[in-house]
């Protein structure tokens, strides 16, 4: 089975950069898997992409090195376990809010005896060869998005749950369901506080961290404090920042 | 009917700033409408993009004030026709060499007596108003590519036909054409002085003039040379470099 | 952030008139927005459309001054707050028949303190401006359907739920759990005493109440009767009525 | 192989009943052909339809017994035989202006000897049967549109052309061709006179006459002037008058 | 209303042949649809899937006799109704473990009053006729899949729910979960006891019984031993082994 | 730049084994990439498959080491050059007639000064890397069809033009075209004598012959003749022959 480059990464004590894509466009995706990150995430639940979408992106992705994952919109068992038939090598859950949540998550990526996986992985054993029944349960990822007040309260329950390979902190969300306002890219006052509690409790029970940033200079101090997996940026932004920028620059020129 | 902002921008003397796309994805476009160009085009020749993808992303775009143009692969007049009923407000066709192609394409953008445009302007209207048919003839653009050394040849013949708008210049078709060598934003030895010669018989003939650059910077200097239509970025770049020097900041940050 | 005209006419105590489409295209949901309707409904229940379609018709739709609206499947958060990110100004949800659903379902769109809605308005921030953030919870709608005997037991307990914006009743449904046969436009028996109740109970409570129709007749009768939004035609039936009243036009003139 | 049930109307001297298709949708062909028209035509020229919907809603159309055409953008071989292939039982060809062009057109429609279509009828044999390369050249229709003076200066070269099956007359070009204003629906003035003499040219010459019409009364009154082949009404029309009555009706009622 | 002809050929005690999609694609879907399959299954659990892909491929079996079945990637009620509304005539639910959740999957599959299916048969309508909803409860067939160690052990609490019409043995995931390893076509050991029991316990019940194999051969010895539904063959795996085989031929007679 | 693999075969006088795709599907293109084709080639012409769909395809088959190919619907230069943007790196070009015809394929596939291929290569550049412009040229492939009677007469002007890489024969269209009736896989009479005609005089013209046939018994044949380039089998014959013959093996098993 093609090895998992994100866990060998993370397995090894390396970082691991990953790019996020909301576009439902493969050819978008075949770019971004082109400038060099470790892992891409399709995103099914901010992104507006759906099944086939998704598929086609998987496939442009799979052109590459770069190992490509998922994030579900709900914890939906099927669906869950539909794009992992379709060749993602990690899934990204949001909303992980239980012991019990955390253990529905992680039973629908694993065969059994760990978990209720249904058997059927059509373009997965393409992309990952004819022995992936064997291997798939030590190979993809499962990661739990930390992203709510009520998560932060029961986070040793979920974190020791067995079999869950990773969190994801998702800072928006976390400080708007905290403090009712969605920041991004600080580790000031109490989501800062909040951030550093659930990535010391997380090294406690010997589950990979990972967390969402939108620059590169805070994805690098994520990764400084003992972050594994960091999200540095996303195509829209990049089309919309990037051509901004161009006309910025093109008015300004004029005026002068 | 809706005006045609770059046709008045070009009349009033203003220039424009066009954006120019090759994701067939209509959310990316809605974001580069965003992004404050006067005016998008979706390239049907070297985008990924056919008829259906083209339609949904005139149609994001029309949620903007941004003016909707479509490079079309060829010069297929069925095709040119096709894209103006689904709501683009300038045609730009690739390779137009003589002064028949030329009629051929004007011809294809009127309806008569001016030119041979088949009638049915279905989405069109919705976007342009119900009088659309009244004022198609004088709102709509075309643009011929002006992108080989036989075009060179030809300028004055091509220039001169009735009711060609604009030429489009290609620098690095037409360089490719007159050195064996596609080069972009330069004003250097041939390929400049063949820019300067087509720009300055345009002005000439009262045509209007436009180009394709790759950077902000040419396009100013384009424009400060007499151009009065330049694109300056497109989506696929934008998301590519974008997405390559996320991916250098951070593994520059780390090695550190 | 750009106002929601339904929340706007409902609060000025004007009746909203609602168009509904089952068509997955978006040229047809352009066409219909150009009809004059107040608002749009997306149906990803009984219509044959799923989110790749349902984005493409809300674009279609936002070229206009028509307000979107989904109706999703089931009552799916994850499925209501991506509808929602993807520009939805609204969300029906069928079958709410608990207290405890209601709760459910307003929490999805609602972010926190008041909800749980997951932030990431990506494409509703493109059509509603950059301040999505801060007027979304006072901005979007949500309408709980009530279509079932077990809801209409319950509708005291629906209606005290906190944040709920409105009602739906679908009169097919209803009739089909009361009495075992989906009846349209009848105020007549034990559904005309059925809808009245409902009605009354939502005034009551101050929640606005709409209903579906099928027939112009019928809407105007219900808006008489005290419902504020009323559907009273969709895309399939205007196409299946219209083309079957053209052939019947056109055999009976053959027989003359 | 299935029979054309277009073709065998014709030959019994009945009129056809067709219909139109605009929208790229195959919910909204399959809904129009259960209305009882004879034939429905795919617009592939001003519809906003390219071939993969196309292919979808001719697959819809075979639900039923409605026999399915397309009428392609321009005189483009390589389609129309596509088209033909994809089960088309028909093909209308826009702008047939010469006799060498309608040689072109019905070449493409014909498998050797009397013409050139390449061999390879892929959903074609699924659709007609497995012996449709026996009988397609005796099944398959071609309508080459009349609709430029340049035509109607050619009727007769054109007419005469040797496997032609049918003209289809274009008033709306051609009005716009003769006059320089696209006029639906009459039969005053020089338009009428040239309507009137290609149907009598084509009786002439024993090939099959169609017109299009917007309205099921002057459609009946082309088939009492001898018209065999008429189109009455199309989806967009249906959808948007179909609304535009619907808001009417409501606006006016709630006046009241 | 069109009669089920799976439902028919199973009441008078005749085999039921059931063929495998799970390619998006609806020409091979109808290819699949020519071949003589009794009905044919669109996976949308292990299939990659969707719903705008299930529609095209349901209206492409449509032009057949072939009965159109669905399988749902999980007991989501929601999707259930919308795949019967989109013409699908029995529906097969993955991982029914429980009485309860026998008892959802029939509910969602039944109108009231002897289920909770919202009423909107908009696509079914145009494939059964216009008394779909009269006779959809004892038309449509529900298939609950017993593939778990968990179902085993209540199966006649699974097969006494009242309503179910079949059950669908899926061996791979059963063998999967009660011995950790997914196993295909055997009655050897562990698992063939287990499948002989639940078809006599289904027989008990006056429940019809299928399964999943992947051969002809195996196809018929479960036949042989009384199931009545058997699916024999997949799409994929027509064209995974027909191009291997294919290469092998030609590799091992370039050897010689 | 990635080295085309057919071309390397050919040079070091290797036979290539091709497949062709005619589902617009792809997965159905993944699974046969897998089978170990040499190269697969994705036919626009009698294909149902569109460029949006080609670029899928075009993306699964890079996720391999298969050469990705395309046929083209027609002589039409700006699809030629547009799936050469997408990546294709060969192009096939059905019914060359004259050499003139062959000139313009040649010039459409090669950049100046040996064409007049425009410059774009967007996703090619993704899937060959940076350097494609420079070694494009010597890189992809055009095979010109040599398939009517007109073709086998000008023979000698056809393969004696600069840069023509191949020639490529359809027998069925080529018999059509001699003799009334598409006949395959035979090399008796006046057909077999062609064929053997047109392989002597490539051979004389160092232009290499590839071939289309339906089985792998007659495409070692055309091999052991002297073809270079043969094509065995296909997708839709692969599921429309398996699933008959799952069918017809139940069906027979159940009789006895």
């Amino acid at each position: 089975m093609r090895p998992n480059r994100v866990r060998q990464l993370l397995a090894s004590g390396q970082p691991v950069l990953n790019g996020w894509l909301l576009l439902p466009d493969s050819l978008s995706a075949e770019l971004m898997s082109h400038a060099g990150f470790d892992s891409l995430t399709v995103d099914m639940q901010h992104g507006m992409i759906d099944f086939q979408s998704a598929l086609s992106m998987l496939t442009a992705i799979s052109t590459t090195q770069t190992t490509p994952l998922v994030r579900v919109p709900w914890l939906d068992p099927g669906l869950v376990m539909k794009t992992l038939d379709a060749g993602a090598y990690g899934v990204i859950c949001p909303m992980i809010n239980s012991r019990q949540q955390a253990q529905q998550f992680v039973a629908a990526t694993r065969y059994a005896p760990t978990g209720n996986r249904s058997f059927g992985p059509l373009r997965a054993a393409l992309y990952a060869g004819d022995d992936y029944a064997l291997h798939a349960n030590d190979t993809v990822l499962n990661l739990a998005m930390i992203e709510t007040a009520q998560a932060l309260d029961k986070i040793d329950d979920i974190l020791s749950v067995e079999g869950l390979d990773a969190i994801y902190i998702g800072p928006a969300d976390l400080s708007l369901s905290m403090k009712g306002k969605a920041v991004h890219d600080t580790m000031e006052g109490d989501i800062g506080d909040a951030i550093r509690h659930i990535l010391a409790r997380a090294k406690a029970h010997n589950v990979f961290a990972g967390t969402h940033t939108s620059s590169t200079q805070f994805a690098l101090k994520m990764l400084e404090l003992g972050f594994r997996f960091v999200t540095c940026c996303n195509d829209t932004r990049l089309i919309a920042a990037g051509a901004s920028n161009a006309v910025r620059e093109m008015r300004g020129g004029l005026k002068q």
